[in-house]
């Protein structure tokens, strides 16, 4: 076919088919986007419709020869392509045009077709002669927009934040020594101090604005300077401060609160025991009541029982101690009490032994140490009462009569912790996520001739797969967090079991994203990524204890379970099982949709980017899961097999129940969150980058899908293939993305991210 | 139903039944095991065979009423079941019998029973009153035993070497100065070197025993010792000394070999560029032969065309250099030249410019830096000439002509290497697993009953399944790489391609896995892990870089992929694509099994045990995936689409198959290292071994094979829970299992190991 049979209204249409046929993804709602420009194209002749519609023809597709030939005419126009113009595909297309006829101008059909079919320079790359150097990056949305739309609750405050921590005591180092290290660290925890930051959620009375949710936001910023000072400013004023702010009474706050609060009384939390970590009802110290003595025996029994792992502990004067609480001879389980623990010299007090728990993967500039109590007497004063006090005949008093409810309630205070330490992983894989991506937008590596300038890393497709559907999970996670923190903040009951649950598998599913994402985002970077100097090492080291503190994963995912299994109506995270069993028939009367077989292999574009579906499938899954578990402990126990072991044989598959209703819970609360924003360009890539995350965790669990004949295999296909898609029309866009992350400046300091 | 409507002959398999049906995994041949042995049971009359037969009937299973009544008889007798007894389940079945009828005795087809269904104390350790304390391991199979399996070859030497590592200054400490750290690796080197370590795979000529095989098992036993010892061990004797070895002519290697074996002369390996880390080919340093002077000038050209990450760059007085050989202006490729580095008083010659890379992630105690060379001239002597030098004339001569494939043999001889960095890293995933799993068999966490010891972290299904499968997968790939080394040493010619592929992809998936198996190891030890004393930390930090470095695994996988594409019977790795395409048509009439529908769904434990399944359907993921990518890109060539396009298009795939083609070729030369073995008890464990290694592989592809139709549902399932019940399987000899590792007991320094 020569150039001569095309007519001139054809003619800029070739290099678009050309585009359109080297791929063959078109799915129908696209084959309709180009219809209706072409219906609506007036430089086109009906001959030339005919001819075009024809070409769109899924069943009937062009001839290899004659792609081919369009190859050619495109490649003899010796046109080249600027990426720089709004349109370039469009621009190029009616200069190859007019290479042959002559005719100048532009065609808005085109443009739209361009548009709408998110076709970018990087589906073309290879495949015309570029003229410009090639843009690393489109400047359709702005990293700032982004910032201000993620951190929308506290912005004025996080800009003053930010500015504040462009103080020279935050600026990045490299540090090996813990001791320089933990002085350092300590040093910039009172300048926070200082400033008000670290009592931002006490109340006004002490010193703090009563606002959780930013300070759960400052929280995250620490992470961007130094993990180590992140959580050593969470122990300082979320664990300690919080424990006397939500455990303890009036006069006590009085007393502590606003000392802890601005750093003049350092104090550590001191729950974890070297024999019980996950196990926390399962501690070993006590505090034994003396009445004659209004006071507290606190005591180490054994050589496992020493309290490990405690934060703070080399640098503290004063820990909240959790004990077994005996009153007249009787256990009234796990308390919180106030003890000092060194004397104006910073020297031991008597019967406390505290030992440096050494160099740790990362978070070096903590000071962990082990706590050993050998009867140590503290006033009864000192017991921090609020759900549970000794009267002054000595009488044990609680406002929770049921002891696991009392215990639940206790650490049902902690949960902002763990969505801080959540917010913590996140912010890390944040981090490293954008100095993976800049420097692949820096680097370049091979190309198909030496002549050529080599490819930009960001440009292959497998480093897009790698890494921003990561980016995009962390917008999705961000705003979870943030509803989260919400929901938190706003539960002014002492039940908060529903919300805890909720945080505790979160927090799981998001830490153990972080693990993964700085992974990527390191080996992304090869050896560059493995200096220290480029900061996504410390990143990895720090976040990576983020999985096993504040619960353990695999602990907190079984809780999340417990609590689906019982419907959240009963005491189900009491330790024990038997209390899920009573309400596992709730869930078997769950009923089922029955999946419409079309559906199973519904593969539109339409559809598959559609939230309905998303939480459809997310939702089927979490039911499903549901059921089968209920199902299954039922009838070991109908067998009369005892509960604890009927659990154990069905744990992993409580695991995948756990995740399974975290992964739905996170993606509905996006998406609840996206109903609210204003409709613009943003909210639309916020629903792509939804859609990308969504698409990629259905992917994640396709066998599941599969075997249930959820998904078909045409269907699964068209999943990945969807998520390797969106990952390349994302791409133009993964700089404002992650500069939308609001990483100050002066923290970035990684070299190969400048 | 009472008591006495059970018979005497009866009554023993009542708690056996129990156990078989509280859970409903049987398969039909596990109930032929059952059925034989009733069979063959004098003890029993005909009624009692006809009543046992009934109860096995799957379609028919005993009411839950029925198995509720046994687990009341059994609990109503007070026997309780001793773990120590040769047949716990037995035994403990008899006594119960006894209790009811008096009767004592053993039976023999009960104990077939218990043996051949696998059936282990933590099948039913919560269903039974259990009275001595829970063993925490059996000790049937040996770990010396599995030691001396996986490192037959060269036994003798190993144990002397161990031995050898008994001395002071390889105790395992923790190093934070990069200055003091790096002295104790050199001091180290040097003592290895002085014993003749270091020479091992060189000609007796020059100090060592041409015993490469031996020489990586040295390796991998450093990596037991110090991650930064391995590595620097692999520099000075593996690159340094290899290139000499393998590049050199004969009076080179006289020169300079056996200095390098015993470290009289330390020497690094200047590859890497900053600017070119993967794409070896576009180095930028040249060595430009100037005839006059008869020598070669090394030239840095600009600024990112430095060395970059040299190893022993601090510690060196020459390094292997590789350049652009530029002569009479004409660009022969990359070849490798010996340049001295620093004068007597460890001085930086004139144009040489040398700067500490810095701290890294891991491997600390390695010096690594940049290395810039400012026209500073060596003798044309110096060029390693074994594959192409100058003559006396000045002109250029090499025994292969073709550019690609002369530089393709150059880099081939440094497979040697590759196969070293993936030992390494399974050496660290085997160290991190044998800690994790001796702390699971110490630790306990959580119980139904508070008055009962907790449970160990070990018999938790889900804690059995994170490292279970990962430790068989050590059995797998150890020999493997045993193998690879085997077939590289014993390769003579200098085309080393094919070998060189197969190492790459082996060397991509082994590193890979060793990151996620130690990343298991550390969460599964929770804050124990994250302490350095404990030593995951620095096997994880020190191993993370083997996926990026000799080779980074994405590009490795890639050139696996067209290892394969093209049959391996071009310059399939010459750089370009093109020379792949020519060999697509091989692959394209590629003929396929058509996959029998009873097959999909075929889930007896004898067909999922079996090898030729594993391999089947391993090598028909291969086989289709080089298909259809085949295919895919043929297509995209026939529209015109430029081959590298049309090979970016694809990537994903191709990495995919790069993967396929590596995980077959494991599992296959597994299998065929078993076939030689002594048919004993150990070989039917390392059959086990392999069959939940190669199913937890076909797991993790489940998607894909469910896509295709080679899986159905139900199969997919089966496999997921005979991977669990494998781990199960397993659990009582996983202490042997890590034992098998042979790891020397002085290295194994962790307190949470011992």
């Amino acid at each position: 076919m020569t150039v001569a049979s095309y007519s001139p209204g054809i003619l800029p249409y070739i290099p678009f088919f050309y585009v359109i046929w080297s791929d063959d993804l078109l799915s129908a709602s696209e084959i309709q986007v180009v219809q209706t420009a072409i219906a609506a194209d007036p430089s086109l002749v009906p001959e030339d419709k005919a001819q075009l519609l024809n070409w769109l023809d899924k069943a009937n597709p062009p001839k290899n020869g004659e792609i081919k030939s369009w190859q050619q005419l495109i490649s003899n126009s010796g046109v080249a392509l600027v990426e720089s113009e709004t349109h370039p595909l469009e621009a190029f297309a009616m200069k190859v045009a007019q290479f042959y006829n002559g005719a100048e101008g532009h065609n808005p059909q085109l443009q739209t077709i361009e548009r709408n079919l998110g076709i970018q320079p990087n589906h073309y790359n290879h495949l015309f002669h570029v003229e410009v150097v090639h843009q690393p990056f489109a400047t359709t949305y702005d990293g700032k927009t982004l910032d201000a739309l993620l951190n929308a609750k506290g912005w004025e405050v996080l800009l003053e934040f930010r500015k504040f921590l462009q103080q020279a005591p935050f600026t990045w180092s490299i540090q090996r020594d813990k001791t320089a290290f933990r002085q350092l660290v300590l040093d910039q925890l009172l300048v926070l101090a200082k400033s008000g930051w670290g009592a931002y959620a006490y109340p006004s009375a002490n010193g703090g604005k009563e606002d959780l949710e930013t300070y759960a936001s400052i929280f995250e910023h620490l992470v961007f300077v130094d993990g180590s000072l992140a959580v050593k400013f969470g122990v300082q004023f979320g664990l300690f401060g919080g424990s006397i702010q939500n455990l303890g009474n009036p006069s006590q706050k009085e007393q502590y609160l606003t000392a802890a609060g601005n750093a003049t009384l350092l104090g550590c939390f001191a729950m974890t025991e070297t024999g019980h970590g996950s196990n926390v009802r399962g501690i070993k110290t006590t505090a034994t009541y003396l009445h004659e003595e209004r006071c507290l025996v606190i005591h180490t029994p054994g050589t496992n029982d020493n309290k490990e792992y405690i934060g703070n502990a080399l640098h503290a004067t004063m820990a909240t101690v959790f004990a077994q609480l005996l009153v007249n001879g009787k256990n009234n389980g796990v308390h919180a009490i106030l003890v000092p623990l060194r004397d104006a010299n910073h020297e031991e007090l008597d019967g406390i032994t505290i030992e440096d728990n050494g160099y740790k993967l990362g978070l070096n500039g903590v000071d962990n140490g082990k706590i050993w109590f050998n009867q140590v007497k503290v006033p009864v004063a000192n017991l921090l009462d609020h759900y549970g006090g000794i009267d002054e005949q000595g009488n044990y008093h609680s406002k929770i009569k049921n002891a696991n409810k009392r215990f639940f309630t206790m650490l049902g205070t902690l949960v902002g912790g763990r969505i801080c330490v959540a917010k913590g992983a996140l912010a890390a894989a944040k981090m490293a996520l954008t100095i993976a991506v800049k420097y692949g937008l820096q680097r370049r590596q091979f190309n198909d001739n030496i002549k050529i300038q080599e490819d930009l890393l960001m440009d292959y497709p497998s480093h897009q797969l790698r890494l921003i559907p990561k980016v995009a999970s962390c917008y999705v996670y961000h705003f979870v967090l943030q509803r989260a923190m919400q929901e938190y903040a706003g539960n002014t009951s002492d039940d908060k079991r529903k919300i805890e649950t909720q945080v505790a598998g979160l927090k799981a599913i998001i830490s153990w994203f972080a693990t993964e994402a700085i992974q990527e985002s390191r080996e992304a970077c090869g050896g560059k990524g493995y200096l220290l100097e480029n900061q996504i090492a410390d990143l990895k080291n720090d976040s990576d204890i983020f999985t096993t503190f504040e619960g353990d994963n695999t602990v907190l995912l079984q809780l999340a379970a417990k609590g689906v299994l019982s419907d959240f109506n009963s005491e189900f995270n009491s330790g024990g099982f038997s209390s899920v069993l009573r309400f596992l028939g709730t869930q078997l009367s769950d009923r089922f949709t029955t999946i419409n077989p079309a559906y199973v292999n519904k593969v539109d574009s339409a559809h598959l980017y559609n939230p309905k579906f998303h939480l459809h499938a997310l939702d089927f899954r979490l039911r499903r899961l549901t059921y089968s578990a209920a199902l299954r402990i039922k009838n070991y126990i109908k067998k009369g097999i005892p509960s604890y072991q009927a659990f154990l044989k069905t744990q992993t598959h409580i695991l995948e129940l756990g995740k399974a209703y975290s992964d739905v819970l996170a993606v509905k609360w996006y998406y609840e969150k996206l109903e609210h924003l204003p409709e613009d360009s943003y909210r639309s890539l916020l629903y792509q980058l939804g859609a990308l995350h969504s698409l990629a965790m259905i992917r994640a669990n396709a066998t599941w899908f599969l075997e249930q004949g959820y998904l078909g295999g045409t269907k699964s296909k068209a999943i990945r293939q969807r998520v390797e898609r969106l990952s390349t029309e994302l791409r133009p866009h993964v700089n404002a993305l992650v500069d939308g992350f609001g990483i100050p400046e002066q923290q970035l300091a990684a070299p190969i991210a400048n």
